[in-house]
């Protein structure tokens, strides 16, 4: 039984992608602004078939799905489904709750849907984490420094001389024992990632914010991938590429691998 | 057009009731451990149905019908249904995400569900809020000091001489411009909620933590009604209370709001 941190690494280092390409499917972005479910369903297999190459990861993000109630979750189960078992799954649920109750969103997560990795978050303490990190082949990427313009507010926040994030990294280096937890560091805050690096070495990465929130690519990339591996999602920049179709898909993705090839030499 | 602070004080002093019903409906908890979806919406209904007299709001936790995927969210509908417009209704989904993703959450949980309010997690900061509360009618219960075991791991960090939740709380008043945010204070935590009330007077809180927890009732009722109010949610302990009969059920809400009305006079 491999770890998911190991399954992760070998997949990266065999497919030579850091290419994490994010679910995020609506209809404001897509060209036909009034789009039925049936051609979100069809936009989302169109991003797999054009991205499988390349993809180290998807990333569906159950916000976008949740929207629809019923018939979204049952697009989420249709859209695991497509993309099948070859590549790794993580799903964006940024869930955190008591232990009973995220017992429930772990079986959720985990054996309904059938995600390998999912994205917690950590202000409930050790307790809202374990539920998920009990299977060592299933892996949980805990929020520690997020992308977006008010992350800071609290997460820069600075108790015992180091700020919360810096303490969320280290308390998710002591919850790593069955070697299945990473941390979630915004590619729009580069000198954070080489920090949370220092802090916690070999624990994965992933890396959102590149692309359409103007993080990074080449810092974010190199940062997180000393000392362990960092996987950099891209949702928009892939998703709604050019004019959306498949080659111009396929042509972002492909453009991202290449690049971070090159980078990482 | 109402505030949803003011509807939620006008609602408890109209019906003399401080109790939240949590909706956290497994198999695990009900006799029958095998049961089935449909047994589970049986039991839904009944507890609707014993405790429509006394309680002030309904907060189905969203954790209960993900289980289930496209199924569970049904269940959910359908449960959103049962209850009706006469109860205020909580989603207890504990969302948090940045401003384009949490804004697809807000679609999903006031539109799509049609929830009144919502609990939400802090830790991204306020563009991970501001979608849940541009409606004045709708609100949101921002998590402070959770009731779990390790609630306290990083919400009691100190920093600038306050704690973390105590910087939520404060935080959290600069969010209420709209008169629709609340706060989430554990009821195994009481000295915290006596704080609590000191940096965010008039919020109205959200009390879990009360029955199967072990929290104290009475210290809760009366340090969360002043200066402002304070619901106090009990799940299991109404859920599945005695013998799982419709009277078992009612009778333990009927007890609660009696012992409630007794403590505030």
């Amino acid at each position: 039984m491999k770890s998911f941190n190991s399954r992760l690494s070998d997949h990266i280092a065999v497919k030579q992608s850091w290419l994490c390409v994010g679910l995020d499917i609506n209809p404001e972005n897509l060209f036909k602004v009034n789009s039925t479910l049936v051609e979100l369903k069809d936009h989302t297999k169109k991003v797999i078939d054009a991205t499988r190459e390349f993809a180290a990861a998807y990333k569906p993000n159950l916000a976008f799905f949740e929207r629809w109630g019923s018939k979204g979750f049952t697009w989420l189960e249709e859209t695991m489904d497509y993309i099948g078992n070859s590549t790794i799954t993580i799903g964006d649920a940024k869930r955190g709750d008591i232990g009973h109750t995220a017992n429930q969103y772990a079986i959720s997560l985990f054996d309904h849907f059938g995600f390998d990795a999912v994205t917690l978050n950590p202000y409930m303490g050790r307790d809202s984490i374990d539920p998920f990190i009990q299977n060592p082949e299933k892996g949980a990427f805990v929020l520690c420094r997020t992308s977006n313009k008010s992350g800071g507010d609290l997460q820069n926040l600075k108790g015992n001389s180091i700020r919360l994030f810096e303490t969320v990294a280290e308390y998710c280096v002591g919850l790593n024992g069955n070697n299945n937890v990473g941390l979630v560091v915004g590619a729009t805050a580069p000198e954070e990632i080489k920090l949370v690096r220092k802090y916690a070495p070999g624990l994965p990465l992933l890396v959102p914010g590149v692309g359409a929130q103007g993080g990074d690519l080449e810092t974010s990339l190199t940062a997180g991938n000393t000392n362990g591996v960092a996987l950099i999602n891209v949702s928009r920049g892939i998703s709604f590429s050019g004019d959306q179709s498949e080659e111009a898909i396929h042509n972002a993705a492909k453009d991202y691998v290449e690049k971070m090839r090159m980078i990482l030499g």
